[in-house]
């Protein structure tokens, strides 16, 4: 399954709680796109979000995040990895 | 120890051999600046590498990447994360 990584910007002084609520938002309804959210890294003061996806495309994941009420910014397919 | 991620752009056509051989240049370096690179992503069509890091401070993170001849576009810390 494809890998994602998406970019939210604008999320400055986003809490610990906030990113779990948001993070939960997206969890609620991926299963319905067939999308599966492995895990979101934030930084709040810049205001940047980085969330780590698989999923069947591109598409998918950005409407989990349309209808979880946060439109990524920038979404890309990341097939390399490296460890 | 505080996490990072950072960003390079601009790699367009990367290949898995090629992530791989960058990524050994950090590692090579990185515990003389008390950095350990945990994984990084890479999409070959935008060009976009996400690398996600940890270490004492951003300059620190900063200093492996540019002793590994590819410095880093954009550099975050990244003090909140979600699974």
């Amino acid at each position: 399954m494809p890998m994602f990584m998406d970019v939210h910007s604008g999320m400055k002084g986003l809490t610990a709680e906030q990113l779990r609520a948001e993070h939960a938002k997206d969890t609620a309804v991926e299963k319905t796109e067939g999308v599966h959210f492995h895990k979101a890294w934030a930084d709040p003061k810049s205001g940047k979000v980085f969330c780590l996806a698989e999923g069947p495309n591109m598409e998918a994941v950005r409407r989990v995040h349309e209808r979880a009420g946060h439109p990524a910014d920038e979404i890309y397919e990341v097939p390399l990895s490296v460890e």
